[in-house]
């Protein structure tokens, strides 16, 4: 099976690898990974501005998954840009990290809460949980408050401010964790030992719920996501 | 006051024109109106897609309102492409249709549904309701099934459609009816004089809340629309 | 156009004259005004108990409003008293201060909170929140714990104590304020600087509601508000 | 135990003994039966504006009931009119046959219906279902289309047409009948034979949750029902 | 009229006597009470793991209850275990304290918590809740963390925590309390006179909802409980 | 990886080596499967009676899975027997059908209907879709009308039915459809080619949740269920 990553930012040689090591370690045996950044967009993503500007170039690389044949396109980022408008425009499964990660939370939680990056983007999640109808399972998000491209660097006050933001999210009802950022590389198992609770990686479950949504013959329901029109479109 | 319209929608003369003299014959007196089509984008907005393909133009175009003094802008399409990323870059109000006649709707009304232009995006509306939070005044959205560039040719079949897909409307429990594409230009009167319930113009609702907004010194909360943080963007 | 303004209480010269002079300085150019009190009911209105004292006084008064030509009604006080009702006898558009200050928060705000008299009446905004459909928009009803007649009295402890409560309601998730009492006149402005986010002033709301509802020719659908069945009837 | 019965509509002597013997038929060992109309008010209650017409008068029986020493008052009307209100003035408890009805069919079914007497006034039922937190448990109203005042006189029209609407009800998805009018005496028992369902009778079921709530010491709670401040007030 | 609780623990002669004493007080004049513990289970029911493994032993008594003449059944345990699995194979009324409570609170309060006896079983409330479809009259479920078997030992230590505890639940939000084990037995009054708000006792409850529902004929709706397809099953 | 398939039915031959038979052929390389039938219980599961009969014997099979080793259980049965009880004596993960279809099922679905055996179960997935917080992505359950132990013998019927079900579940709105039970073996890739939506397998899904679940480490979080006090437990 082979799956294409989308980096919905500007290119970044580090972070392409960082990235494809992530979902080599994660990988079921059998399974292809190519990682891929857009053309253009910005050069990470911290708000609904970022995601829009790098919408059309999510979307034209979504294309060319289908066209090369790949199974299934995961758009690596966890405010899961473009999720859905891929979906109008492909036949195989796209899946985001946001969407995978709370659907799997809810089958070994109550409430689950989600760390992300920065306070600006909180309210995406909001949108998200409403969204993808997750209201009933959701307790809240919380942040560490560092940008994203400084993720690696000050990784340890980032472990660090996980671990503090999880508590307070387990005090405030949650009994699961998500990370909230597809950049929070290989923190997941850490935590998950610190806290005594389960604690999801979005881009890892992203990718199993590729290999098993290829596996079932599964792909979204084009009743819901409907081709577009043919049109004149300029981008 | 200065009302920046634009129209996400590859430039078109007859359809700048057309809507210019809607909101001309809508606004009040003393409200200034330019209309202004997007750079690069779709011919029409049909999809998600279509949406996403405008959006860095239509966020481009929402930047140039503000910079040039202009009190509230009107994203002028029934899905509200794009309003909640440029409520971020903004300070000035940034209105949606959809969303300005769903809150007039909810002030008037038990219940209302939507009489949209096509199928196919008839689930972009149920997205919207959620993010809204009008679930419990939602009945339904239906469609005419005529694509938005030919609703002016169309016009008489169209407004048949409107009106017995909106008495299926009502019979399902709507009580009042939302035009659900700004392209339907000029038919709310004459519908809601044939049905004897509520029709909202979706442009002018959003043109009407706009005037109001500016009049009660009123943006939206920079809390729930932060500023993007600054970094590297392409477009 | 003609806007009727109801005061639901007994009648008291400076309070009429306050509200008139409010509703002046909100209003649009050829908007006229009209400040009428109730002949009989409460003196002020703290309590469901004290609305439906009112109510019989408050129905007589939209009677009149729309027997004389007006073409609109406000009921002038923060509980909406007798609204629904008066939709039933009335065809032309009646408007609660509540109702119409919770819908155009819904347009500029995720979570909005009310900041209001007296703990005694929290509770109704609770009641007016779900009839109104805005569960997923509010966050909490907050007191200053000033009984309405004081608040002109008491004004500088009422501005401060509207301004240490509404920054409890922000850490509570509230991105956006509504002043809880039409008799808290003048105060929103202050506050919106004072806090930086956005402030409704439910009076000003209403009367910028009635104006564009007039405008758009919009009006309660019957259909939800039937006529009552004639009968007989002593008050 | 002492209940006190207010038939919110003008006296009618007929209609008074009917309900007299109702509750009496009803009622258990021991249990005190008193009815009273209002002095002013309606000739009946179809709409929120005979709710509100009778408002006063409903309040002033539920003073006097308390004064003389009555250990419960129900405020004999489907539309439950001034219960809330009652609450704040009184400290026995005073019991609506709506949400009594509503309360126990909760304990013996999924999912009920309520069949009312006129199209006018289902609205008045989603209205109460949302205040009183049921909507998970609601299906709909329907209506027999006959007039409280000639529900004796067409009783077998009535009958018949409780009948076929519930059966609607029962194909709607709802498992259980409420009776949508206290004026419907005597006709659950034949109804529930007829469907093969259980049916509420409104009346009876806020006799028997009056009769618990007294054996059981319990009342409504003064936090969410509080005493109104002391004022003039003048009816 | 006869009503038969069946205790969902082992045999403990002093527990049976206890619960006994109770309804004995509770009941009205005319209501014969049995009591009877199940043959095989749990020594008392702290999880979901007791209730199933006593689930098949209620289930066999339910049927004794119903094929001995019983008028009602009631399954004396706060968790309500097997209620539903009752329903299906009875067709005389079977009562859930848990449910009982609940639908009683919801008449009398706006928002009601319950005050439970282990952190542990905090959790099957939420779920009852869900299943009950209280969900916006819920505030919390707070505990005590005394063990069931221990209550009666500990009985001031519990009365003291449960006035603690209940005092939180005021704070989050309730106004009305619900003893969260049927083996609080008598300690609603007094703790009802301390907090100046109504306790609900959830045997007592219980015992009067049975009584009512005999009274009105009325039990759970077949079509909802369907009776279960004949089959070999072995326990 | 070695996975546990209880079948909490009476063993039934036939019905172990159909059901491993479908497990061995939807598991990936290395995954090891069981199929274990309970002791004692039903001969099939068309009830919570049959449920709660099954109960005992399941969890005794959950404690047997994890003591020798297994990495996660499977209860093979689309009711999700015991599954909450079953996780708080667990540490490793437990899956039920139902949960895993529809967690899936919300990641490619807007909404989802469940197609199952009988009308006499339809309810249990009301409850499993409350308490699994699944209502904003669910339609309907209809049903086959065939009970389990005919689905075999029966096969053409069923399909048949199958298909002219979801049809009408895809016309209310679903866009997916769930099988709605464990027993139609092998029917999901046909129903999916002839409708042209997607069509989830439970069986398979519980299986290929319990591979990515354990492959990503993950198990149900203790916090919500936590072990249950030590006792005397009589089975």
């Amino acid at each position: 099976m082979k799956i294409y990553v989308i980096l919905p930012i500007l290119p970044h040689k580090g972070f392409e690898e960082l990235t494809y090591k992530e979902f080599e370690a994660a990988k079921r045996p059998g399974t292809e990974i190519v990682v891929k950044s857009v053309r253009k967009g910005p050069a990470s993503i911290e708000s609904k501005y970022d995601e829009e500007i790098a919408a059309p170039w999510i979307l034209e690389e979504v294309i060319n998954a289908e066209k090369q044949g790949y199974d299934a396109v995961i758009i690596d980022c966890m405010g899961d840009p473009s999720l859905y408008a891929a979906r109008e425009i492909a036949t195989i499964p796209v899946i985001g990290p946001c969407e995978a990660s709370m659907a799997i939370a809810s089958t070994i939680s109550h409430k689950f809460s989600v760390v992300t990056v920065l306070t600006n983007i909180v309210r995406l999640f909001d949108e998200m949980v409403k969204v993808y109808g997750f209201e009933s399972k959701f307790v809240s998000t919380r942040s560490v408050e560092v940008p994203v491209l400084d993720l690696e660097k000050k990784r340890e006050e980032v472990e660090e401010a996980l671990a503090s933001e999880s508590r307070k999210a387990l005090e405030e009802g949650a009994d699961t964790i998500i990370l909230g950022c597809t950049g929070m590389v290989g923190m997941a198992k850490a935590l998950q030992k610190k806290l005594g609770v389960p604690v999801i990686d979005p881009a890892v479950a992203s990718l199993k719920l590729a290999e098993i949504l290829v596996d079932m013959k599964l792909t979204h329901s084009k009743i819901y996501f409907p081709e577009p029109p043919k049109k004149k479109r300029v981008t």
